[in-house]
């Protein structure tokens, strides 16, 4: 275990949408071989259950709208655990590499000669579209997805390029976006964006709160009202969610086995 | 463990981008109470080797221009087998969300009455920036990042809005893209992208074989052709991932570890 982590460097790692289980084998591995673990507000209870007692766990909590340290101030405690020799795990909600700021940190570490690894975890939009049975791509019609963030700060206006994101081929996933649902709608739909696409708004991805909506882009803005409470939520916009129903438990399967038989046996000598 | 997947359902599971260590606690799960495992051609040899050895294991591999079953093909085994109370797991490489084809095969299932759950994994592009010490985002620069494909059949033309994608506050990472590296980067320095923007090739990303090349847009075909053999290549274009060094090890950590131990007293009473 001690390789994994060497005494003074740091990982930077996924911890997923909040389901421990949607955690990496990797992830949970580096958790076990920390002497300090340092944790957004966003990693999920279950996941903290995974640290060893004898491990101390720093909060680092950062979240619109409440106490947070400053970017800053986390890449100082990261710092110093590291040339105190420390083995430092930094724990981020979902992927480092999907709006976790990471690049920062990154930065502030190697300009100090701290090594630096990075351990990639699962984005909340790919766990929100699981649980709603659906995908991020629709091949033919939804050739690309992008993630993006509409989280403005108090006073500030949303400036994004909207004829390019009302592509009809192309999903959305919108994260942070519970207070720009309105005007994520209107400005898709005015730059010509049916107003019947298919929506999906999921707050809780993976958790046993999970709350999941089925709706249309223009009613975004009132499912989102309506649905999300005030966990962390995301958007999702595109023919690739619209809503499909899973069937009842499948019923007497007899009829069924001679013909898999004879598939299983002619698979098994390709 | 048989609570699970009931008999007759199905687990569309992501595999994620090779190692075994980037699977998910869930699909591991998943797959020790499978009766039977379908699995692609780009799931890690690794992650097969997690299959118990009483559990069916068939292949369904698919990767552009080699032997590969069609999907309709695949969509029947997954049916047969779940008609015949089968407990099924579907291996796909990464995320069953990004470009895994998986509306299809959930579509057809459901059609059928069988019920379909998903399990996401870990896409190739996030591994690729972990591994590069990069983000697919960075606060200020690059608010968004795009997933897309560049795969075209045989005498098929790229048909892209170029003009949208050349955005330079946004990330692109191209799937499939290693033949359309060059038609690629000649488009988006058309369409106004700097020459000069990051760009980063990883082929087997995560793989012990990974191979890893951080270049420049108009220097991206080159390094494609030079770097890429025939391993699945991801090309990621953006200010995020410019080049960063790690560092050597670190040295001698005595003088800060007084200075950490009063940091992490202070943050243990908050």
């Amino acid at each position: 275990m001690s390789e994994l982590i060497p005494p003074g460097t740091v990982w930077l790692v996924g911890a997923g949408p909040g389901d421990p289980d949607l955690l990496t084998r990797k992830a949970e591995k580096l958790i076990a071989a920390a002497d300090v673990v340092f944790y957004d507000a966003l990693v999920g209870p279950g996941v903290l259950d995974l640290i060893p007692a004898g491990t101390q766990r720093i909060s680092v909590g950062k979240r619109a709208g409440r106490h947070s340290k400053d970017q800053a101030s986390i890449n100082d405690l990261l710092l110093a655990a590291a040339q105190a020799g420390k083995r430092v795990v930094r724990l981020k909600g979902g992927d480092p590499a999907i709006f976790g700021r990471t690049t920062e940190e990154v930065d502030h570490l190697f300009a100090q000669g701290v090594p630096v690894k990075i351990c990639p975890g699962i984005t909340a939009a790919s766990a929100a579209v699981a649980s709603a049975g659906a995908s991020l791509t629709l091949r033919g019609n939804a050739r690309a997805v992008t993630f993006m963030t509409a989280h403005v700060r108090a006073g500030e206006k949303l400036d994004l390029d909207w004829a390019a994101l009302a592509d009809a081929r192309s999903t959305l996933a919108i994260y942070m976006g519970k207070a720009a649902a309105r005007d994520v709608a209107i400005n898709l739909i005015k730059a010509g964006l049916g107003a019947d696409t298919p929506a999906l708004v999921v707050e809780n991805a993976s958790l046993q709160n999970e709350r999941l909506v089925q709706t249309r882009l223009d009613l975004l803005a009132v499912a989102t009202a309506a649905a999300v409470t005030d966990g962390p939520a995301i958007l999702v916009i595109g023919d690739a969610v619209r809503g499909r129903k899973q069937p009842a438990a499948p019923g007497d399967s007899t009829v069924h086995k001679n013909a898999w038989k004879k598939i299983a046996a002619a698979s098994a000598h390709e």
